[in-house]
């Protein structure tokens, strides 16, 4: 097992259980919870490797992934109701996971050869459209696209991946250190409040 | 033309009818009654067929599907107004839908060799997702994730299906017996308003 | 370059100012500004591209499309200010994308050997689905299914434009004049408000 499998796991937990607490919220029922996590954890891998043409998508050859979500969707279930504690375990898993999925994201575009640009835009999906389904199926408009810094933190993380795998660093260390910039660069703008300006307003 | 292409045609006009109906009592125009119509008939397939890379997808490839569909929803836009009768109608024709094609998708998986678990899940995203999409598109959460036991009869009349078919018993009356049975637990679970319990919040 | 590439990148303009249009009225971020232009754009191609397998999709394995979308969108954000021209510009946009698209779908089935509904049907789809997915993502019911002859528009400038085709036209001339009836369509019936009739309520 690889370094790219491990990460592949730990940001499918982190998806699982933030889509989990996001159908919990609105209090679906069981099988709700588990569907919306399952969709949060795979969504956007799965639009990536349809776009891609990597099919069958990946968690449909083995059980791995299908029962890790499983597991860590029961879990959250049961032990996940000291209801206070939701906000920000909610926002760590996903700040974590947005990291790990960006980088895998980018990892397959680069395999596939295609530009820069567009493996930047194939790890911004993989990291982004889980949660973009989850919300359109919890009759949401997207939190990515009025909130904070969220999907411009994958974009500048692609490119400082690209850019260091591009000064020959150790591939490991590279991976590291752009997840951690996409975590920290999370941290601070929900910290600060921080969101992109909407910058055409002024024009009015 | 065989058993499975059968209960396939008759599945699709099942579930055409129902996203008509749905579509009628949102009073979309004609236009928008026909691509709900469609939309859930071949959603759930079609996101099958998708995942699993059977593709240019079957509705494509000949114009029975889509000719079913387009009669089936025209019958149903001139002569289902008696609106009385839509709620009960509209119900078995769903329940009768799910069932199908949730052995219809199993039958898919099973064909690929997938392990019981995936199979099961292939054909619950056959049997459910037409109607996930159907929602979404009319701007409701999905009726699948907060109401009567849905998704649940799928998975159980799917790992019925696997378990008979594991006994050696001829397998059309497998199929019939595993459609039975999730048609008989929609019923109940409307009959008597049973729901997943939303355990989780007993915890809090 | 030839014709079809020319259409292409003219309605792949046209829908991304209009993705992005809708957008800036929402009051999306910056970010969610392009997203929305890029979805809109190729949100219709994309769909049709995964549904008869042409995987990866083409803006993957090139920049053109992304670059011209991203251009167009900043183009907007930036200049896009003067609010009281939106609604016209928005929608002959949207009508002359509208009737690119439409024959650029289904010049793909018919390459394709589709039947003719067939390709009708991938016409329509590609025409439109970006904007039933910008509309699913905005939170909206999307504005095809009860506003003004929109996709009706797309299933005649299609029908005709096998029919030209079928009687051996000058391809080009056979383009162009089907576009034009997709965007005259659209222009009169929003002129005189024209929408499909909801014949069934007359019924009850």
């Amino acid at each position: 097992m690889d370094f790219l499998q491990i990460i592949d796991i730990l940001g499918t937990i982190a998806f699982a259980v933030s889509g989990a607490f996001s159908a919990m919220e609105k209090k679906l029922d069981p099988f709700g919870v588990i569907i919306l996590a399952f969709v949060t954890a795979i969504g956007g891998g799965t639009l990536r490797d349809i776009l891609i043409g990597n099919l069958p998508v990946a968690w449909l050859r083995n059980d791995v992934t299908a029962s890790v979500i499983l597991a860590a969707t029961l879990i959250t279930l049961f032990f996940g109701h000291h209801v206070k504690q939701f906000t920000k375990t909610l926002f760590l898993f996903d700040a974590m996971g947005l990291g790990l999925f960006t980088i895998i994201g980018v990892e397959k575009g680069l395999a596939m050869h295609f530009s820069p640009g567009i493996c930047i835009a194939l790890g911004t999906i993989t990291a982004c459209f889980g949660g973009v389904i989850r919300d359109v199926l919890l009759n949401n408009v997207p939190l990515i696209f009025h909130k904070e810094i969220y999907a411009s933190a994958c974009i500048l993380g692609a490119g400082i991946y690209l850019l260091l795998l591009h000064m020959h660093l150790p591939s490991d260390w590279v991976t590291i250190i752009s997840i951690l910039v996409i975590v920290v660069i999370r941290i601070v703008a929900m910290r600060y409040k921080l969101a992109l300006p909407r910058f055409y307003e002024k024009n009015r």
